[in-house]
């Protein structure tokens, strides 16, 4: 067992954005990215999938706890790098030059947009879309969590 | 490396829906589960999340490939459960009985529904959201995957 703790039960409750002048709390963003248009070759290369999710995570300032990466036959990479912050998980489809990535981080300490601008650029990937959701949102009065599913922050195509 | 291919490659090679009478494909669904007001000793316990993690994984016919979990000091589990069909994921926090679990999985042999049901019982959780997604919308003239992001294809509380 580690001694780490979750990202946000140490520096940073929860991730409050300031919107509208309303101060909006919840306890994880996931981001939601499409990958289209790559290049297929680095796309079925496990060695490549797993040092890119890697070094994807370091960017963004994550800290690395375990990583599991697994090729397919004969086509496709799947994996995931588990972080203090939460977790970064791919699945690829060379064939069809695509991979849909999840970047889920806790606190404020990681932008994942930097993780996902550094694998549009690693991937080769013409055209993609991120979502940014809210997971786990915190209700201002009572402090738990309100019963309701994800909220989109945000979403672009570039 | 293992032999077997990504669960979409051999069987089905895309997932079909028949939605109002049109043809819809796309490559994966993924599930964002919220758990509500859970049993937080059981979302503190290592062992206990794993195991039911692994389960849930079975309960809806998927094959495990690989999987990572770790226990977070003082507080919470995160852990993912790699699948031929794709991923499983959780991150707990104990401390406000929440649990954000997501179930992606490729072709149509699993239903992350099942998976869904089992950890909510499994978890004591009261109340619960289901969203599901659609990943890598395929083009049916071109039969590419579409250049766009994800879209909600159903989403309930219970």
């Amino acid at each position: 067992m580690q001694k780490e703790a979750h990202e946000l039960a140490v520096t940073s409750p929860f991730t409050a954005f300031q919107e509208n002048g309303k101060k909006e709390i919840h306890l994880g963003q996931h981001v939601l990215a499409e990958f289209f248009e790559c290049d297929p070759n680095t796309l079925n290369s496990i060695d490549k999938v797993e040092k890119y999710m890697v070094d994807a995570a370091l960017e963004c300032g994550a800290t690395i706890v375990q990583k599991c990466f697994h090729m397919f036959n004969p086509y496709g990479v799947s994996g995931v790098v588990i972080i203090s912050e939460s977790h970064l998980a791919i699945h690829t489809w060379p064939e069809l030059g695509y991979a849909a990535v999840d970047l889920f981080t806790c606190g404020d300490k990681c932008d994942p947009k930097v993780s996902y601008e550094f694998l549009k650029k690693k991937f080769n990937s013409k055209k993609a879309t991120f979502s940014e959701l809210k997971r786990g949102i915190i209700d201002e009065e009572t402090l738990k969590v309100a019963e309701k599913p994800f909220e989109i922050m945000q979403q672009f195509a570039d």
